[in-house]
């Protein structure tokens, strides 16, 4: 007899699941229920249907060829059954059943399975505020609320918006609104910078200033208290600090994984709501699988579960469960964590854990920046490509990079490439300063940026120099009369005498002039260098160190990552 | 008292080494020794200036704030000691010295040394025929050459040009002879195809058309037997299948490397002529290194010796040998061979081994390639990007993977994620199926290309179908008269039907209607399927199979991948 295979869930994972063991197992009896209409959408694409990049909502539901993915396309070029507006109850496991009820019709019925897979998915974090029920405050997560945030700014309804949280698709959202509609944007964000988690404090700074050049208000370290409505209609965000007028509240808070089903069911699920799956992506229940923005999985590289709700997982992780329906052994052995996020002008990605993630896994952990031309420096087509490489200082092993840059393809490159390592051994230090990437000069530097920010790594853990950020340059520098610090711009003359005009206390001491004019510089003062990108002020160092001089840190990254949070002296 | 090194080079490696030591043992006393008037280059450049992209040759000498890095400059700025114009003609390792030649003074003299390390780099292979002395015959391996093709280019005397050799240096200078100044180029090659041993046979059709599109003649299995001057200057190369008018002639036909040296001093040189070095970079003398072009390092796939001569590689090991001079304990520990060129509207770029290399080596290789956009098809800016994965029947490892896109760098990405899994562990198809890569649409594909090459090897793999590549499908619909097979263009109907009404043999069965004409297609015929991609074929071969079809084959890439080859049925 065809097994029966049953699926919860249709948006990535489900399908994903359901095509690849109908491909494997033609003779299966695949049914996928969901508990909404749409299905098998493109839910990533959203921000990108709000800006209008993306014309219609059936394009987030098409094939590249167009053809929208209704139940009718899964039936007949799939031979998958889909019942939609169908929303599971229950699942008893010894019956092998799930009780369903049709959402419109209320009527209930039992399905039975003999594999069963949970593609649940995540709901958005609301916050438990007064007014978080009044109309246009939304959640960008599912296709019904992108129309109604798209229709309301294209009917000019909207003149200001509020994000609530900083996380990947509020600030998506933030550009959607905007770049492309003109609309007053204003993020508010509880923790003292965005994409916590996802970047480094001193990273943030660069994500908040590419926000704010654009015109959106940026409220870190600030909480939503209550919202205000008129007519039924948000009207206004009150905060722990502000009242901002508001037509439109997207919440941007995170999400919580739909795991209730399965712990109602008596599978094993994370306090947090993430069902435990194993390699196999299989539940507690080996005839129940589960996998995407449901489970929970392995970090890589602390070894510990996780959670990681992307797009890109569900998908891997749904092949691989429909392999293993069809009786295969495909395994999923866990997650180092790599995103990517376009904003304004700039684009950020990042792999593995950042300095601050890392230090409260317990790693002893440093991070260092550089900021370095993508491609050869004499090739005319290039871009600033900022990285930060976090390594635990005891084993010298990599733990995570992070990265900005105008070219968020270059980024990616770079960041793909240590998330490959990551995933496939335990890199060091060493292993990326000898990372053998493709080079040629419209591609990259000799020495590339991967290459070089190792490379610092490793003279920071050989002790060679002390790093300093650019923030935690520019607030040495922000406090000068109270630190005795000598502060040194070792750019060419031009660009640092150009600030000394302004400031005699900023000492434009050229590389070129550094040996020469070691005199001018007090033996018994800690020095602080900036440079460009930090290159030259570490020959500047060296020299220094040479000539006797005991306190002297280099500014990472140098004035180009300073200028990329907006800091200036 | 201070170490003495001795450093035999000084474009790419040399430099590094010498600057790194200085940098970490400022006490050293460091010479650095050239034959030439110029050190220090971006040799990797000299096509971009020829084609005027770069605009002078300092800017291939400089620094990137525009320093020219001249003796002067190691002397002032590294405290590295030049010596250029000066030839090495012996090592003595018992008297520790080196004797050399001043190049213009003839003057000879003895240098002493305790570490001494060989950056002696490699010569063009110049094809040994009658002719190759006259005038504006070159090989694009020194600067002064560069000014030479230059300044030809802009006197107008250039109309006509022949490469010998298609690897990487002749195709860049092809593209900037044809491109930039108008040139009609003609590239012979005596391989069978361009870029043999980096890319596939199948991948050197691409390259042959984008280079043909670009209005460049390409001979491949083509000879050159002798060039033909006038008043001293080439005016003709005769093949031994044509002859070829040209004022400029381009050897491009691999490099040597320069072991003669390190031979003569009874140091462990392999036949090639590369210098053999263990990991940390030292000769079998202990007080030599040797790295760069003129070294034989270990190929980490295939566990033997091999060569890359590049500049990044250079830039690294220069690196590493500074280091070690320092007291360091570096290593470098082999190559993969990642690379990266860009043509006319192409790039292509690659990592490890070819299929054909693969077998070479003793691999049951085989080799599956895809053509899929780089970003989420709803995205509205994106490129299709080609992949072909070479995998290890036996152990399902990965070999390699080879390239091909109008956007390079979302190329690299893919190359790079791949490459840093091949140095790092020995990656297996079902991890590059897994390989978490950033994405975001503007991005990636939620299931990525790099993955989908992977997913595509699995199948092929698992026996669940047949491969062609593109080239392979259009060589059985030549032959279409003499092979019985049955041609299905899957593709949405309107693209088959173009091409069935020409050929009644090309039969349009779009995937939508496979299920219904099933009866169309003869059970006694071997089936070739086409698509776009490859993708909706796959659907189609399975449909095929469960109806009972036996010989069903897919054209993997699709038509794709056959136009980027510039075939049409």
């Amino acid at each position: 007899m065809a097994e029966k295979i049953l699926i919860i869930g249709g948006v990535a994972l489900g399908p994903k699941a359901a095509c690849r063991c109908k491909r494997l197992m033609p003779e299966a009896d695949v049914t996928l229920i969901d508990e909404n209409s749409n299905i098998s959408y493109g839910g990533c694409g959203m921000p990108y249907y709000v800006s209008g990049e993306v014309q219609s909502i059936d394009a987030l539901r098409a094939t590249p060829y167009g053809r929208v993915r209704d139940p009718e396309f899964f039936a007949s070029m799939k031979g998958v059954t889909v019942r939609s507006q169908t929303r599971a109850l229950s699942i008893d496991r010894a019956a092998k059943t799930v009780l369903v009820r049709h959402t419109v019709t209320g009527e209930e019925e039992q399905l039975s399975y003999d594999k069963l897979v949970l593609a649940t998915g995540a709901s958005p974090r609301m916050p438990q505020v007064e007014g978080n029920d009044l109309d246009n405050v939304l959640s960008l997560t599912r296709l019904e609320a992108a129309e109604v945030i798209r229709r309301a700014c294209e009917a000019g309804k909207v003149s200001e918006a509020v994000i609530v949280g900083g996380g990947f698709i509020g600030l998506e959202a933030a550009v959607a609104l905007a770049d492309m509609w003109g609309v007053k944007v204003s993020i508010v964000e509880m923790m003292p910078q965005l994409l916590p988690g996802a970047l480094s404090a001193s990273m943030g700074r660069m994500v908040s200033h590419d926000c704010t050049q654009a015109g959106v208000n940026v409220y870190t370290s600030e909480k939503v208290i209550r919202l205000e409505g008129r007519d039924g209609t948000v009207s206004a965000v009150i905060t722990d600090k502000r009242k901002l007028s508001a037509q439109l509240v997207i919440f941007s808070a995170g999400f919580i994984p739909n795991g209730q089903l399965a712990r109602d069911a008596g599978l094993d699920v994370a306090p947090f709501g993430g069902i435990v799956v194993d390699e196999s992506m299989r539940t507690s229940d080996p005839n129940i699988f589960a996998g995407g923005d449901c489970v929970c999985i392995k970090n890589i590289i602390t070894g510990k579960p996780g959670y990681l709700p992307l797009g890109s997982m569900a998908n891997r992780q749904g092949r691989i469960i429909g392999t293993n329906l069809a009786g295969g052994r495909a395994s999923f052995s866990g997650y180092v964590g790599t995103w990517a996020v376009k904003l304004f002008k700039m684009s950020f990605c990042g792999t593995g854990l950042t300095v601050e993630r890392a230090r409260a896994e317990g790693f002893d952990a440093v991070s260092v920046a550089v900021e370095q031309l993508d491609r050869a420096h004499f090739y005319p087509d290039k871009s600033m490509l900022g990285l930060e490489l976090v390594v635990d200082r005891t084993s010298g092993g990599v733990l995570g990079m992070q990265g900005s840059c105008t070219d968020g393809i270059a980024l990616k490159a770079r960041i793909d490439a240590v998330a490959a390592a990551l995933q496939c051994g335990k890199p060091t230090v060493e292993d990326i300063s000898n990372l053998e990437v493709a080079y040629a000069p419209p591609f990259a530097a000799a020495m590339d940026v991967v290459n070089t920010v190792a490379n610092v790594a490793d003279n920071v853990l050989a002790g060679r120099f002390t790093p300093v950020s650019g923030a935690e340059f520019m607030e040495l520098w922000e406090k000068r009369h109270e630190n005795n610090i000598f502060f040194i711009d070792a750019r060419p003359a031009r660009a640092g005498q150009a600030v000394q005009a302004e400031y005699p206390e900023w000492h434009a001491i050229p590389l070129e002039d550094i040996r020469n004019r070691m005199h001018e510089i007090p033996q018994d003062r800690p020095v602080a260098l900036i440079c460009n990108t930090g290159l030259r002020a570490y020959d500047c160092v060296l020299a220094l160190q040479n000539a006797g001089h005991t306190h002297v840190s280099n500014s990472l990254g140098g004035m180009q990552a300073v200028s990329k949070m907006g800091l200036t002296p």
